[in-house]
């Protein structure tokens, strides 16, 4: 199956200019969230991890999956004000603007290893914030896993540092 | 297992006087969501659907699960503006304020049944909206799985018209 197929493209969102890679069609169809969740299980399994982190929100769709089937610690990355409990935060910019993520303080121990899983990696800002906030705790980035990479938005050269993979490449 | 005691309750929180039920500590612990899951599952094997609605962002942790492995079409409902496609929309009242959540208007078809997942039942006021905008779009709510519903909030009156189960009650 070519996943990327089943990705549907909005021209202008969220904003004039931006190809918005619409991930929902690919939940929509089961045979093709069943082939993307193997595809992030397959890469996952040659990756020594202890904790999965899904990155809100759309990483959690593919997460949460992953956390199940692994039977790893499951951890989710919000933004700020999201997490009830106390928390470590990180600044970072966006493709469009700034903003803050948040992890609980108590949901990575010191040494453990930790896989990042998200929807898309473009200019590559939030995974970085989500490793960074993975290392205040103590813990280790061992790999990251995207559906999506758009390759010319140098996402991979801002998170050179880390082991990273995509099911899809692609150019905007 | 006894689920509640899986799930931190955090004091005054997203405001003084509210004791909010934090989940991630359920999902942090493998065996416990693997547990959550299970249960789902077993009570929606009793339910006709066709769709799985996911609702933000907590439902997602769930809904994912279930969608993989019940091999079921999976449909996010989201805030206002997160969703790239066309949307249809509903207002609707919070514990704590009011907010507009959107679904994608191809994402459910006339006739479909469905399913709603959320983690906590309080005043219903969101899975309320969820279920009018499946309506919106032709489908039937032919069921609703919380993880969580608080007794004494009126949740379940305000949802009298649906099928609705919770995997823990408790009371405030």
């Amino acid at each position: 199956m070519d996943l990327l197929k089943e990705v549907r493209v909005v021209p202008d969102f969220p904003k004039k200019g931006i190809q918005f890679y619409d991930i929902t069609t690919v939940l929509q169809n089961p045979d093709a969230f069943r082939v993307a969740i193997d595809e992030f299980v397959k890469i996952a399994e040659k990756i020594d991890f202890d904790v999965i982190v899904g990155l809100e929100s759309r990483g959690f769709f593919f997460a949460s999956v992953m956390a199940y089937k692994m039977g790893k610690s499951y951890v989710p990355v919000r933004k700020k004000g999201k997490l009830p409990y106390e928390t470590v935060s990180e600044e970072f910019e966006l493709e469009y603007g700034t903003d803050i993520m948040e992890i609980h303080k108590d949901a990575v121990k010191k040494g453990q290893k930790v896989l990042l899983i998200d929807d898309l990696l473009a200019t590559g800002g939030t995974l970085k914030a989500a490793a960074h906030l993975v290392e205040k705790l103590g813990g280790e980035v061992s790999g990251i896993i995207c559906l999506i990479e758009l390759e010319d938005l140098g996402g991979r050269e801002v998170l050179s540092d880390y082991n990273l993979e995509a099911l899809i490449k692609t150019t905007e």
